[in-house]
């Protein structure tokens, strides 16, 4: 594989990640829950595929655009994305091929789609479950019941469930953090249920972001999770308590272009188009935008201490290493960074390497 | 053009972007300047057409892909990026099509060279002229004048010149302080070229941020500039002080999906997979991540006060509004958003409408 890398190339653990992929479907099992993971994370027919083979067969996408592309392969498909009407030629041709669930949270929408579906879809409302990003406040019963109501009425709509994602939970650096907020997640869920159902029996409630379904181990009351990033965690992830090091399942390839002994750094080619801009802020070593990891028969090991990336521009990646092993760095060789964000580096790469040297492309 | 927009549009006003142009394209003029504009903000072909026809012939780029991008239409190329030796085949590839420019700032790098070319190259030595993110020292006199002998002694390197990039210009908030490090680069290159013009003979003086070009009215010892941003600006230079926000040629169609009345925000279809997550701190408002502007009859208009991408996720951009504006923002309309930085968003939409609705694809 070596000898193939000439420019920043995203490299999959294929065993790790499928490793992810099945503990993740055991644990949904295990706990009665449908896994339907959101793939906006991944983006790939082909790494699909290692969900099916898990026993998945139900997926999240974030946008119309990825449902179209994954169309081909899954018939059971929601946009955790707060319907667009502007793409409703779209949604109805998605509606007329698979079974589409959608998000609305207004008036407007529901409006909308009562009058512009052409096929049936399965709707659910979006909870807004403390994140507040979007969503329904749960207090807002009228809302909650008035849209219900509308969605219900409706030909073309089936009134499916409520629908919530705690991404507050990003915000949290422990174990007990992420409980807390996801069992308040699951408690604003059960109230609204238990007012709802009797008008609406079968009402299903979908929960999940990835620090919440890797962490908790009480669902009660939720019917299917919708975690994507833990198909490859990263190092966001590791630092909210998702999941160890040893579970990132990407790390992107960067060749060595210049070296600065003078400050201890190293330049890579691998800038903000290939890592985009996320970043850590508050590491022990201040705002970072990746961690190195070294090379190792079988992938590579936990990162290297002081080791990380600390500015990135368009194409350049500047490497703070130790002092000490600044001469293990050599033009020409490439190092391999865990990134902070593994969705955005995979949204920019648009292909993977697997450790064995064979190429996805999405 | 309004119904094409149903997913986040990069808008294009090329009337302004062609003034930008014109106005780049002149001031060099004036100043005996080669004008090499990097293509790295815009990529695409098209409108590297609008350069030919403001008579530019030469052009930067960042990558050796993107020179192979443009080399079917533009046969003398600078990658000002530190050659990556990892790429050999293709730089050979080029270098016996084009005219090829490359960096260089290490002995490994020239060695390499000389071992692998099987054409000619021009090479400059890319000199830190205060950016600390690649390039040699300028004092460092013995490894420039070494590096030199050994380009000038190869058989496929022609030794072209001395290359900067003042990239900390764009910590600068002020004409002033732009100015400032705009001379000393000058100073820095015009005290390497005296001591090594008998030497070399015809030695080119390569400069030129967007902050530099756009407020500086003294070029003195350069030969040419190579400005990339201008073509757009974004309103990071605004900040920087290199342009108006009239002269922003970019601005992001954002379909709204969401409102949020009682915390006075819309959530927009338009996320870090559209913008990067580009931010500008220190903002009477924060942290930001863009800024909405109104559409007027022939585009949009300056900044809406308090109107403001606030944060960014992967597809979803939440956009605060002051409280008495709210009402005027509908479900279904789209926002203008001008961007942090243009040439993350134009890389990550790969395509531009014009304000005639046409689109031009990368």
């Amino acid at each position: 594989m070596n000898a193939t890398i000439t420019r920043p190339t995203l490299l999959i653990d294929e065993a790790k990640c499928r490793r992810n992929i099945r503990e993740m479907a055991e644990k949904a099992r295990r706990h009665g829950l449908v896994l339907r993971p959101h793939v906006k994370t991944h983006q790939s027919l082909e790494i699909g595929r290692w969900f099916r083979e898990a026993g998945v067969d139900k997926i999240t996408v974030s946008s119309v655009s990825m449902a179209e592309y994954f169309a081909p392969e899954w018939d059971d498909i929601t946009i955790a994305f707060p319907v667009n009407i502007r793409e409703m030629e779209a949604i109805n041709a998605l509606a007329g091929r698979i079974t589409l669930n959608l998000l609305v949270e207004n008036e407007e929408s529901v409006t909308f789609l009562q009058d512009h579906l052409t096929s049936a879809v399965n709707v659910y409302l979006k909870i807004d479950v403390g994140y507040h990003r979007t969503g329904i406040d749960p207090e807002a019963a009228g809302t909650i019941d008035h849209l219900a109501g509308a969605i219900s009425r409706s030909a073309h709509m089936h009134f499916a469930g409520l629908l919530g994602h705690a991404g507050h939970t990003y915000q949290c650096r422990s174990a007990a953090c992420i409980k807390e907020k996801h069992a308040a997640s699951l408690q604003i869920m059960a109230a609204l249920k238990a007012r709802l159902q009797s008008r609406y029996p079968g009402l299903l409630i979908s929960l999940g972001d990835t620090p919440s379904c890797s962490v908790a181990d009480e669902f009660s009351g939720a019917d299917e999770i919708r975690p994507g990033n833990f198909v490859f965690y990263d190092l966001t992830q590791q630092k909210i308590g998702s999941c160890d090091y040893s579970q990132i399942a990407v790390a992107m390839a960067c060749p060595i272009v210049s070296r600065h002994p003078s400050r201890s750094e190293v330049v890579v080619y691998g800038g903000g188009v290939h890592f985009s801009k996320d970043r850590l802020e508050g590491e022990p070593e201040g705002t970072i935008f990746g961690r190195v990891v070294a090379a190792t028969e079988n992938g590579w090991g936990d990162p290297l201490p002081g080791t990380y990336v600390k500015s990135l521009s368009q194409e350049h990646g500047i490497v703070a290493v130790p002092p000490e092993a600044i001469d293990h760095y050599r033009i020409g060789d490439y190092l391999l960074v865990l990134p902070v964000h593994s969705c955005m580096a995979a949204d920019l790469l648009r292909s993977y390497t697997t450790l064995e040297g064979k190429v996805i492309n999405r």
